[in-house]
This record gives structure tokens, sequence and C-alpha cells, in this order.
């Protein structure tokens, strides 16, 4: 193993709970290289633990273990698993969908349940809220510094019965494509969308083009304006809207050194859909 | 020495400050493993300090040094020390109650003074407003690089005569336990109190129980409520309230997936007392 | 090299951005020791990049490599950059004045253009908008790590031709001296001036003085009112403002406990000046 443990949960930076789950894991083995995707999920949003991971660990070497812990079911019956992907990186999860991504877009090669009664921190039974600390970083933390293979973790689980998030992907409408707002790029306030740039492309987009930009809250249109496809920002004006391909290759669409998402009010999620076609 | 450092501050993350303190440490040992609590605390909120610290150090192994600069007193005559605990572990502060919790949950073995004289950061004489950098990054680095012993930090100082904060602890009342509203989980809003579990078994609380919550800001009821002893958030609906046994072995009161705090506008501290009680 | 990396951005830490940064450099080399100066400096607003990089780089050790990525010209004709300064540490960064603090605090000694065509992470030809992770990061960890030398990265620039920043600095007034208020220490509000302690010191002002401070935004008066100059916050009452030496050694105005700056609603740059005479 190359040590690489990295969390993500929506516990924030404001209290002790990601030092405690430091602490678990450098008590396992003070050689790991922790680090941290993001502690700033929105709280209970799978989804976007989801999208995050995947986000990420792309750019991640083999053998890295990621810890993810947005919880919502904890104390509950819902699973834990850690996922091995074909790619050969590891992740320790509740089984409530955090995987959806990576099982699209990367694949997954086998998960575990974890075996409670042996990936459980010492005399941790009695606490019931955090997971995140008394099973999750204490399994990352084994399986990354070797003390424990994947196989220790527990049995076999039927990989069709692991949870998975609907996801809503694009769809081919007249004389263009329709997807999801599936996030925001949370700083400058640009929409992610879920459409592929390959999928974009096909429908015979090219760069420097005007496209018509619609965008439906709950099958309402609430936006709908003629937009430039650009490379990059700065092929606009500021405070000029464009689209452009993101980091994730996906079609986005911003303003230059502004937020599209206050400018217009736009939300993410299964509600907000958005069109791209020719005129 | 496990080379483990850890830091805790108010400063935020906005600006160069913790980074500054960073190197000040890596410039004493590039080995050393910095790892950062959080910074978050509430400015000059040495209470919030105080329990953050003790919230995560259970966790950690023996021989990791807590650097902690909760400071509203810098530049003045307040003292500077490193307390070792009964358990091994370090903590360089001001001498201003941030050890307040350790002492009284974990034990203090010993305190020294820190001699100013040999535990400055060379040529910072002048600088009069970070000791953080300028001695607490700098001596928590050298102790946990093993540059000096915890004896060559400076004399002994008297245990009785550190800066102690007051804890309200918890009381018996009739038919139950009044607490303080000690500190939030912030990011999820739940309340914490002072009431350790123990305590409230003894009161013969049982899981499934339906217990009266009533909570009094400067002696006045603001809320007042039956709710529900649960083991876990998913132990009641979303939206609805319950009781639970926090992650630091204390009652807790919260609404599952929503935030309580927000939801009555409650506090934490002194002004805030909490009592449960069978109807 | 001593594997030191530090990374500063405006992306916030809400995101995979970082972390997928961090991942494309563990890639290059997992014994990197990746750091963090701040991801939290305002969107596009390269003067603070250039502020934070000078208020931290100056305790770093010899070698260490800062990757800074504040790029409101992604995708545009900007260059890329590596400088390395008279101390030995090398800035990663696009040219657009992210390196004006450390050419006029510390020296620069050499500057080389990324040559893209060999420093830039495989198969991200096609990405217009993450230089941070496909060149930045990459180069940084290349250099870092000594998989590259400094002149591995391209050609020796013409260091008259790098973008810098205008700095107010300060100018001498009758009885006083006038500067700009450079920047907030953000989570407590005070206003640091771009006034040297040396500077000040040579008007004639001694601890304990009452001084005159004046603020002008855009040439209006908005604040004018005697303050006391002292060491440190504990120097006055809580609430009450004082003047003193921050901890870059430059002037600053605070009110002990509180916020100046959302006092007074003051802000920073170029719009805003202060002064400090005696009266």
């Amino acid at each position: 193993m190359n040590k690489l443990l990295v969390f993500q949960t929506d516990f924030g930076l404001d209290d002790g709970a990601i030092s405690a789950m430091e602490g678990v894991a450098f008590s396992v083995d003070f050689d790991l290289n922790i680090r941290h995707l993001t502690h700033n999920i929105p709280p209970y949003n799978i989804f976007d633990a989801s999208y995050r991971l995947h986000q990420a660990m792309n750019y991640w070497p083999e053998g890295t273990v990621f810890v993810s812990v947005v919880d919502p079911g904890v104390g509950s019956e819902r699973k834990s698993i850690v996922a091995k992907t074909v790619t050969g990186q590891y992740i320790v999860t509740p089984d409530n969908g955090t995987i959806t991504h990576i099982n699209k877009f990367i694949g997954i090669e086998e998960i575990r349940l974890i075996e409670e009664g042996t990936n459980r921190l010492k005399n941790s039974e009695l606490s019931y809220t955090f997971y995140g600390r008394d099973v999750y970083a204490y399994t990352g933390a084994r399986l990354a510094s070797g003390t424990i293979s994947f196989e220790d973790i527990g049995p076999v689980m039927n990989k069709d019965e692991v949870v998975l998030l609907e996801l809503y992907g694009c769809h081919d409408i007249e004389n263009g494509v329709m997807g999801q707002i599936d996030i925001l790029d949370v700083r400058f306030g640009s929409l992610w969308t879920s459409i592929p740039y390959e999928k974009f492309r096909q429908c015979g987009f090219n760069l420097g083009d005007d496209i018509l930009v619609e965008i439906l809250h709950d099958g309402t249109k609430v936006y709908s304006n003629m937009i430039n496809y650009g490379k990059s920002f700065a092929d606009v004006a500021i405070n000029e809207p464009l689209i452009y391909m993101n980091s994730a290759y996906h079609m986005a669409v911003a303003i230059n050194q502004g937020s599209f998402s206050k400018a217009y009010g736009i939300g993410t999620g299964k509600d907000w859909k958005i069109t791209m076609t020719m005129k």
C-alpha cells in the first residue's frame, strides 16, 4: 500500500470530529499520509459526496484508500462497505449511494461488507452516532496501512445489491441536448451539468457558436438566452456568460468573474434541467 | 517522539497565519507530521478551545504535541505554558483556561512555564501579537521533534496556579438532572450538554423513554417539550427531535436532519441550562 | 529538495479541486509533503494572493516550492512561470502579478517560462480551465520532488517583463505618514496598512502616544479619531481601538476583541488610504 488515506465528510471543519478521526488513524499507523478531499459536503447530501469523490479520485494513484462519510442513516440498519474500483482504489463508506458516480464512470471490481465485530475501534461499542471515527476511519487506516487486507474487511457483497442513486445523464432533444444541473463550482457559482463533452460535440456545436441555453425549474422555464461557447472564461468579457467544458469534461455555464448561480437564482439536482440547442 | 504536532487556533483559514506557523515548525524539522484540529474556534472563546482539545485529544497517541492558541491576552502578562497529561501528551498554550477540560477529564501530570529567552523564534523579539508563530509553534515543533525535552521548556509551575475555567457539570433535580448547554455540534445544530451518559442513566432513563426537556436562558424557560431518547438520529423520523448520547459520551438533543439550535434559537454557555426529567 | 510543496488558491475548500491537485502531485511522488497556505483568497484577487504568499513564505525553509493559483486569465495568453527567489524558494504561478510582494520584499533571482509541451499532466490537453491541476500542481510536484530541475521548466524570462502590481507603499505628510489599507486580518477585522514599522518610528511616534488616525475612501474622510499606540491588544480595554505593529512588521489598527473593519465599514485596496499624524 502507498499509505494514502483520504477523508471526505459533511462534518465541516469547526469542531474536533475530523481530528478525532485522524487520531484514530495515526494510532493505527504513524506513517499514514492522511489527506482531506472536502469536509464541506452539504449536510446529508449523498449525491454531492458521490460527485466530489469521482471528481477527485481519478487523479489519485492506485492503492489510495478513500473514507467518505455522509451518513444520514447512521445508527440505522444501513450497511457499511468497502468498494474496490477496477483501478485498484478503495472507498470505505456507508452503503447509501456514495459510490454511484464511481460505479458508473470508473467501475467497481468488488464490494465487501464491513464485519464490525473485528473492524471497530476498541471500546467504542456504546457509540452509535460517529461511525466515521469508530468504524470508517479505523477500518480505512487499517486497510491503508496494510494491517488488514481487503479480504479481511468481511464477506463479499453482491454488487447488484449496493445502493445507487439515479443519475439523469443527458437526453437528445430537437437540435440539441438536455441535461441536469448536477452541482455548482461552489466558489465561482458556475453551473456544472450532466452533459458530457463528447455528447455536446456530437450535437454539432463548435467553439465560437452562440447556443440557446434554457433552464427549467420543476418544468418551468426560468432562464432563456443565447450564450457563446468558448474554451475558457477569458474568451468573453468580464460579466459576460459563456458555455465551456469544465475540468471534469462536462459542459458548464458561467459568468466570467461573476456567479451565474447567484445572478439568476439557479440551483442543482433533479428539479433543475438545462437544454442547449442550435437556434 | 512520534513527531505528531497538532495545531488549534481561532485564526481561521483565510490568511497566511497558519502557514507561517507551519513554516516555522518545518524549519525546525522537515519530518514533523503537522496536523490541524480546527482553526475555527470562535474568536477569543477559550471554553470552546478547551472543549475541542479534549474532544479530539483522547484519540491521539501518546507523545503527540498539541499547540492551542486562543489568546485574547496576547502581549499581556499572561503566562505561556506546556502541560503534560497523565497519558503522555503535551499542550503548548497560553495559561488562560485552555487546559480546563483536559485537566478535569484526563489529568495533568506536570506543567512547565515556557522560558522565552531560549524558546522563541530567532529575530522575533520585536513581534508582540503573534505568539502562535513566534513562541508556541516554535516550541511545539522543538518538543515534538525531540530537539528539546519537556524539562528544557522552563521551570515547573505549581499546578494549583494554572488558570482554569469554571465548569458547570450537572446537578440532581427532582426526577431528573440539570446541565449546561456546553457547545454545538456546529454543522448540524445539535445541543451538546454537560450531562454525562452515566449520570443520565443513573436517573433511570431508558432507550425509548419520552423525557421532558426544558431549556432555560438566564433562568427563563424558552423550551419545554417531551422528547424521545434514542440511540441515533435514525430512531426518529426526519424533522423529529431526539435525545441521544453524543460521540463524547454526554447527552445531546437534536432534530433528525434539522438544526435544533436554529429551530429554537438556542445558544451555549453558562446562561443556557437544560433539564431532563421524567414526567 | 526538501519535498515541501505548498498550495495557495482562490478555489475554496468546498469541492474536489484541491484534492485533484494533491492527487496529481502524489502521483508524481508519494513522498511529497504537501501543505496548504490558504484556499480562501477572495476570488480573482491577485493582490491578496501576492500579499499572503509573502506573509507566509518568509517562514519556510529554502527549497520550498509554492504553487499559487489565482488565475482570472486562465485559458488566455497570460504566461505561466516559475520564479526563484534570492532565498532559494520557488513560486509556480500564472504571470499576473502574484509575485509582486515577493519581488519587492524578498527579491527574485530568476524567472523561467513553463514549457507546457513537457510540463503538463498527460492526457490533459483538452482541459482549458484548470491549469492549477494540469500544469501548476504537476510542475510544482515535479520540481519539489527533484524529478525535474529549475532549468527543465523552460527558457529564462526577462525579469523586466514579468507582470507586477503597483504597490502604494507610504508617503510622508505633515507631522506623519500616509499609507494604504492593504488587507484585513480577516477573522478579527483589523486593518493592516502598507506603512512599515521603521517608517512609522521615523515619524517620531512612541509607544503610548495618542495618534490622529484618518481614513479616506476615494478621497473622502470616513474616519477621524485619536488612537493609542500600544504593543498589543491587551494594552487597551476591551472594545477600545489601538494602533500596533502587526506580525508582518507593518502598522495596523484594531479594536480589542472587536472588528474595526465592521465597526466603521472600512475596506481595503487602492481606494482606501490611511494617515497617522501627531496632533
